[in-house]
């Protein structure tokens, strides 16, 4: 949680490759250098960690290479310049530009923006790509992010999140009982309707609380990523499918003020850069996600299990509660609960249809 | 099949709002205007088709606003200025500058180009996406194209297609034989074995085709894609799920020699216009298709039926027959076979233990 502002600075002030870049267009086009401006992006994930952190670094580097220094993204690692769930307000009150991290990071600004990111027995990424972008998701976000003086754009995905690590094997949804879990967002508090007691920790904190014995269970996100943490050295039980993030998606927030500062032109830039990174770290999970758990339970003796039954019904009782409830609180955030209830109904006809029917008659074809 | 040069090339001598800003731009930063370059994007569907016209414009105006009209895209729809099937000729002699289209129209050039669109009983849209961008596809697709002069990109997904439009009900593999069907790809080649008279034609000609009798049956894309070509009209019974497209990349084609005479930053930026529409057609697909297929049965009495499992299962047959003759074939054609049946494997795995496992979870808990 140190704050390395001076180190950091220096690094910033000497710069690397895009620096490079942007000072050989600045001799070649003054006019052009005369607009460079240095944007600070804060996350919320530790450096260059897997997925979220490297794809955090990818659209910080694209933008600076599709303007070829004009706009210079900077990142800073979670405690690098703020803590990471210190990201939002640092943006809000401009202290930063613009963070890369998880709207379900913010129920303490609005539980509506939970809805952004992943709701228990909500969208798959697909989805949840469909009901932002062409669903009316992003000019609910977009009107809630107003009220903070910030501005969102989907900009990455895990796609289906497992279930989480377990000390002990789960049979019964009478095992939550008790179990002191970290999940964040919405799908906590499901747990918390199991009796477990639910904490939030970001990432870089979750493997020495589960070590110390400070939780008992935890979730982050799937193989890939877990198997980075190293969760399998004090827990041998991995469940799926995760109930509670079936398609997380990933968020660039950026400061309203400096938003509306940008041209037209960069704006549709910077816009078109977070929905490549949607694209792409959604495909760079599903590229890594199968070896790596292959390497979990091949090298390392991970018991894969899945939710019985019983177990998924406990769960799935207790979310349609916990999101009718957040529905009632009324105003956007009821507006955001209804809008995306009302997607969940046609995209499961849909996806029951298309992908799900696919996929279960692919696996009877080729597998069966 | 007209070509209306004279009409075109006066409407793009005019110009829209894009020439109007990228003239204001010259103006104020002539070191700018210098740079301005004009880029023909011809396409293979008819003009602002949905979703796939639609998408092809979006990547177009994107790209134009991205630059404030510095690089400043054209659209020709399919016969505008080549037909639709004469795209990738006219692009690879750099007749046009770049298209918009589906790399299974492309057989005659190499059979290894289907892979990059969509193989029956192949991979869903996020798989594609995995492997393509993540699982080593898009260096195999840059080293095919080089040997026509061209570079591809994924821009833009349909997602699952449906099985397609019939006169009369299926009921066994043996109704295929003789049945004059429409489907391009290596699709076509599977029913070809079940003894179907199989075509291809562009969207734009299936619906004439169908309706004068010249062929019994088509499949086109999906519920949205569909209702708007009215096949409904003509053909009472619509199949799901396709086992031909599971899940179609549609591409961006760009001239080679053009390509390595842009700048890195413009590389980088046209690269991020197309995997933003990727990401934002596949969105749009998903969004629409539910509410699509809902007017077609309520409101035009389409009659929806699944193959069965007999159907099925000689679908899975015959393709798997197909896919290893293709991959005999040897060559860069064998390399790309290889390694994309190689990634299907982990793929089905992965999604069975993720989106597949999740969905149906999802909806044995809310819909069951």
């Amino acid at each position: 949680m140190t704050i390395q502002r001076r180190k950091l600075l220096k690094s910033v002030a000497l710069g690397g490759a895009g620096a490079a870049a942007a000072a050989a267009s600045s001799l070649a086009a003054p006019a052009i250098a005369q607009d460079m401006r240095e944007l600070r992006m804060v996350t919320t994930w530790p450096k260059n960690f897997p997925g979220l952190g490297t794809g955090a670094q990818r659209l910080a580097d694209r933008i600076t290479a599709m303007t070829e220094g004009r706009l210079r993204v900077t990142l800073f690692a979670a405690n690098e310049l703020v803590g990471a769930f210190e990201s939002f307000d640092a943006v809000s009150a401009g202290n930063a530009d613009m963070w890369h991290g998880a709207a379900y990071y913010w129920p303490g600004k609005s539980p509506g923006f939970s809805f952004f990111t992943a709701v228990p027995f909500g969208l798959t990424a697909p989805e949840n790509d469909a009901w932002i972008l062409h669903g009316g998701g992003l000019d609910l976000w977009h009107r809630l992010g107003a009220e903070f003086n910030v501005i969102n754009f989907p900009a990455g995905n895990t796609g289906v999140q497992m279930g989480g690590w377990f000390r002990q094997e789960v049979n019964s949804p009478e095992d939550f009982n008790g179990l002191r879990f970290r999940m964040p967002g919405l799908g906590g508090e499901v747990l918390r309707r199991l009796g477990a007691a639910v904490v939030n920790l970001p990432g870089g904190e979750i493997f020495a609380a589960l070590q110390q014995g400070a939780i008992d269970a935890t979730e982050w996100v799937g193989p890939w990523n877990d198997l980075a943490f190293g969760f399998f050295r004090v827990a041998d039980y991995y469940y799926h499918p995760g109930f509670h993030e079936p398609g997380s998606t990933l968020e660039c927030g950026i400061n309203l003020d400096l938003w509306n500062s940008l041209s037209a032109s960069d704006q549709a830039l910077i816009r078109a850069a977070c929905l490549a990174e949607n694209n792409e770290m959604y495909a760079e999970f599903n590229a890594r996600n199968g070896d790596a758990l292959n390497t979990l339970v091949t090298e390392y003796g991970v018991n894969l299990r899945r939710f019985n039954d019983d177990v998924y019904a406990a769960f799935g009782a207790a979310a349609e509660e916990v999101l009718a409830e957040v529905g009632a609180e009324g105003g956007i955030v009821g507006e955001i609960h209804d809008s995306f209830v009302n997607f969940r109904t046609k995209a499961m006809e849909w996806t029951g249809l298309a992908e799900q029917s696919y996929a279960n008659a692919r696996q009877a074809v080729l597998a069966g």
